[in-house]
């Protein structure tokens, strides 16, 4: 596919394939081979790999004490709708290369903003038809959009959270036109990423009120999707603090919570990036299985953080414990349906080479076909759920947890006069540095 | 009241009274004058501190790298049954000499266990006789009692989340017996502190169904309570981490989203922790807030952790604006009506004398009573709340802004329309830096 | 002086005084009454607090998420050299209205880089032969100043540790201009803050290379000094990490173990942060401890982190704990000789106004002027230097004590028989909470 | 060996050897195979694995909020010089079925104090003649002893660093004799880990008397060792907290700091912990090449914290990028001489079985051998030294980097010559990523 276009934006990025473990060619797949079956279903159909608009053709390396590194895109100079243009052509490009299937954006990635909302929403427009056409052209998808209403000066104090109408309505505004091309171009999904739904301080915040107009807004976006039809599922996706010191959407938990109170909750999954739950004080894994035992694990912002620093450092995944365990949950649940595994990561700032780019892809795409694998054999072998199978049995023999389990009471009663006449509990090993060498023997007997 | 008893435990402590801010005497409250009217009500009936048996009768200073250091109570050395009277006493004759009204137990505190339970409950029982009279004697109350279902080997997997029936039994005979001595006693409440119910690993963990063990347990607490007319308050008490790497009752938010899901959020309020919001990365305030936003703000325990050091310090509460900051949502929502400020705090492992003990309480109070004239003085002047009406302004003038606060659900088109009529939003800034000078010039000019 | 420039940069700001605790005006001094005599001394001559170039005249409230807020300086969009002008005189008329002596800068904050070396560096001389003459105007000085070697792609791996020869060279250029005219300036001091002095992955990075060619910089920018007869101080500013994963100057104890290892501990002091110390894992105060006792406490960045947030918040310094416990070494080392507290701090990003900008300095200036006045009251009455010498007291008395202290050398063998002889040691109590209390109360009754 | 002794202590727990990847057996090595040649060297004298006699042999699974739940030590309960031999029989029986070599102790680990010290010292030399005897038998090694000089109150405030001369005189006898004792069992090394060595608030401290209190012990100690004529190498463990708020020996700069400034570099290397690493905020890898780029790594505490859990939860080491990581500096530096792989570890509370604590310590076995051959063989192929050697080679090749790295100081004059003629520099890629997917390939290709 290669010569649908003349110009390469990647010159130094070749088609990467399946080399296989004893590959030297840094740019080939050691452990993703797409069409390979796994668990009955080809591994790109498991991981549906999409491309972080944003990080991938927008990144610039900057960080808070200094400006981009990356200087390869001569097109960022040019005007805005021009810039936009070249930026599609080489995102295409690059999912070409790498063998990528999806992708996800911002609204403002794919074409800056105009000076007004009704210029901007032009611009959209023109950019969401060419869109539909370079899917076509290159058999990729869209997994989700997004409306970037955080960045913006005018969303500083929150978009659906924001103390003024007006801002709020601009949110809601621009979610609206989002939501909108997203349908038109097929999205399987929708995600909200609250960046500026919290506060920097409760001095000067209404939390209640807030988080009520937030569920106003979500119930709007709701009403809305069913106004103009569009199918693609809702995600929400956690984050503990960072732009703000405290964000709303905080875990996992506390969105499932936000979204029950509030009646929501049939109408959003959640979007669990991995960085997120590590900064909320949780494994990624355990923000998964909330999510998933609640039914609602919808997606996963692939990506990583550093246990040492306290900040959103979006590294690319390649920590294999990280991507066995998240495969564990993800395979359980039967599989994404309309998510996936979103690159929501950045080289780092001295990365600034268009093969870091593609490098970073690849290791993380290598990373998560191995995860895929180990999982896969650890569930088909039984080897982690016999063992909790084993250490639950009493309730499942037991009348007494038969009973409390198929009335959802316990008799607080005949549990009294169970223990006084069954007497001590004796305390049974939980073998957890067993499993862990359990985990690692699969790890490394797992090619 | 001193005459009470005979012996005296805390002979080196006398009886601790006001002398307001120049007194010398390190034995005399600065700020807390328990019958000073504060925003219309006594100073001690707002605060309602409450004594915690565990850590000031029981604690002995031990820590992970050391046994305990605290050897000024001889009587631990007798037969547990006769330790459990001494120790009993010598709580009152603390909390009288402090001017504490109030104190908590964990079942276990009262009294040790026994051989069996049979034998155990007997000895509790015998201490609740004891308990009524003295009570009455020196004229305090139950604010809370609980169980102690952690420690014990048996709990090593958990109470109500345990793998094994016999171990979920156990512990509802525990919070059964537990529950009926504090009521007998006329316990103001009854809080249930999941010390063990979380994981170690997620390798051996049914999360999903320890979690509906979880609610069928507290089911059965809610119907035992109306069997035996129980009319205390059920609290449940977050805590994010410690003992295991992770617990269910995260935080505020998390233990909201259990009670909801789980139809319980009628009968349990919360209990929250200073050291266990901050542990799990969140203000102290906040929490309260988030409890106090959903109408479940219970009561408090007031204690405070060390923010480089990532454990359960349980320190005693000094800082001014930790209790500044607690007492404004807590007079916001009118008080406390069956909670108070129970001091789950120990002092450091160094600090092993009865009288560090007695000032440990007297600075905690008097941090807590200067907090609540600075909060009262912030909400009588309106220091941050016309500052706050202000920045929501626009929701109440604006008739867009109404009309969604009226539905609760926003209009999409409509706010869209309304954007592109109205055009940009001006950012209005958030003024922290000048609320929080407000805050620092009400403490320096309280007293 | 304010007549000393027609156009008013800061018109809604005006020239703050003193007016005491009961001002209700926000622009005014609660605490901080410069000419108010202190320990023997002038408030302003004790605290002198500097402006910090880059935080209050070029900080724009950009994050990782999102671009400026700030739109009241027009004059940025001028020419580099035009815009530098205006800046310049704001940075005047705002220390002027804010009663601030003196200011920091990095050499790219007075001008904008030109196309290269040459023509930046005559930018520059231009801009230093206007502050002079500024400075004079205005009675100000400047405490500081440094180079910023780590915005710059450039330096993107590194300045003096940058494993290519190119970009040391420019560095070390770049170094030796910012101080010839911090020295023309008559600076009484000069800051090395190593941004990108670290590494984001050991993978890619030898450590000891680094650090040596990092020793060579600092010896070779000691030799300059000396060859220009600059007196000024030279500082090094401790910081854990942020922008790179691990930051060579860690914290103090690590900078003082390079400058020692290295022969250079005679040639630089310190410059403590307050969240450089705090992200670090120490309280501000243990950082400023461990540099006096060194010798080595020259100057401080004073600002604060949030305890929950594992960023450089870089808040604006108002909690009176921090600012007492900082006063304190500060005062008993006599106070400062050429450092200062430097105002290394930014108004949260929905602060977008020149109001904001004056409020929390006034805030922090008040801040500190109590936590002066504190500290010097807790000085004065020994209320904790009295504890403390009892609890070494045996040190003093004791002649083993005595001799071991003499000695510097511990005899084993007399110390075996000192305890065979002895006997059991009794622990005292440290009394932290008796110590707590009093630092409350001193900070209740200081006004 | 097994016949050694009559009575078995781990009945369950057979002798354990290495069976390869594909063993289903889990008390059967998969990696570690102790005569197996990497490097030139067997894999036993490479990892030199020691058993912790406290952790081990002594644990009881307690933890703040229960005690033991390790019930199988029936000789715990029988008088200390009678369960010290048995405690000792055990000890060698596990080391001998886990193939072991070596082992740690703290003195009060062997057998716990009487009533005075020299009652305490004579059950001392007791045990040490058992030891030596055993040791023979069992051709078993001592890698290390040490002192508990933390866990008796009487050190509750410190020991080398105690406000009180006693203490620290007592802690110097107790030194001494531990010192006498590990020199007359052949101890390759002794292990100064300062439990208490710190500070719990700086309210009540003087941390430079402290600091030169604890520089006249080492030299102390530095003396008797030669007075004795022991030859063994000292060490010093970093920790930066807990059990005090603030260890003095934070990490290895800070360690490596204080013996540089107090002239004790000569006389002691360094004891890294992979869990007091991280909790200072470093890489366990990091601290390690810290200890080795100053010449002082010298043994390792062998575990792991959890990222998400802010206490010293001494987990068994089975992450094998920390494995990798570690054996890499340690291989660079040509191994381990009197030092070695020491597991402080602890099995979770949960796992109370004997065979819990065998499969530990084969999967921290497993996990380290496989490090091991991983990290010879990223080494062996210059995986990524070439890469750094690349990165660095301008200062092999410039003259002026030449000259630096001869004369050790920078010439700035000449530098500023060289920016101004050379002009711009041209950042180049650190390649993270990439070394990153090397990193994982090495992984997967390491059987």
């Amino acid at each position: 596919m290669a010569a649908k276009q003349a110009k390469q934006y990647f010159p130094t990025v070749p088609h990467v394939g399946f080399e296989g473990l004893d590959s030297k060619n840094p740019f080939a797949f050691k452990q993703y081979n797409p069409d390979q079956i796994v668990a009955g279903k080809a591994m790109k159909n498991h991981l549906r790999f999409a491309m972080a608009y944003w990080h991938s053709m927008r990144g610039e390396g900057g960080d808070p004490f200094g400006p981009g590194t990356v200087s390869y895109r001569s097109y960022d100079s040019q005007s805005a709708e021009r810039a936009a243009v070249h930026r599609m052509r080489a995102a295409f490009e690059f999912m070409d290369k790498l063998g990528i299937d999806f992708y996800c954006f911002h609204d403002r990635d794919i074409v800056d903003e105009a000076g007004n909302l009704a210029e901007t929403n032009k611009r959209l427009d023109k950019m969401a038809d060419r869109l539909e056409v370079i899917q076509q052209d290159y058999g990729k998808k869209l997994l989700w959009g997004t409306t970037n209403a955080f960045s913006n000066p005018r969303f500083m104090s929150g978009a659906g959270t924001n103390p003024r109408v007006e801002a709020f309505a601009y949110a809601a505004a621009q979610v609206k036109k989002a939501m909108e091309v997203t349908a038109k171009l097929g999205g399987e999904g929708y995600v909200f990423w609250g960046g500026r739904e919290g506060y920097d301080t409760l001095l000067n915040t209404d939390m209640k009120r807030e988080l009520e107009h937030l569920a106003a807004f979500m119930h709007g976006a709701v009403a809305h999707k069913k106004d103009i039809g569009f199918t693609g599922q809702f995600y929400i996706e956690p984050k503990p603090m960072e732009p703000t010191k405290h964000q709303y959407d905080f875990d996992a938990a506390t969105v499932i919570s936000f979204l029950i109170a509030n009646n929501l909750a049939d109408d959003f999954k959640l979007n669990i990036e991995a960085n997120h739950a590590t900064l909320a004080g949780h494994d990624f894994q355990h923000d998964l299985v909330v999510a998933a035992d609640n039914g609602m694990l919808g997606s996963v912002d692939a990506n990583r953080g550093d246990s040492n620093n306290g900040w959103d450092t979006d590294q690319f995944p390649t920590d294999i414990y990280q991507t066995t365990l998240a495969m564990l949950p993800i395979l359980k649940m039967g599989g994404f349906t309309t998510g996936g595994l979103n690159f929501d990561a950045k080289v780092r700032r001295q990365s600034n080479t268009p093969e870091d780019l593609a490098l970073a892809h690849i290791g993380a795409m290598d990373a998560f076909a191995f995860g895929l694998k180990v999982a896969n054999r650890l569930i088909e072998d039984r080897a982690l759920d016999s063992f909790i199978e084993e250490r639950y049995a009493t309730w499942d023999h037991d009348a007494m947890g038969q009973e409390i389990e198929r009335n959802g009471v316990a008799d607080f009663e005949a549990l009294e006069k169970y223990t006084l006449t069954n007497g001590e509990v004796r305390p049974e090993s939980g073998r957890q540095e067993q499993l862990e060498n359990v985990l690692n023997q699969y790890i490394w007997t797992t090619h």
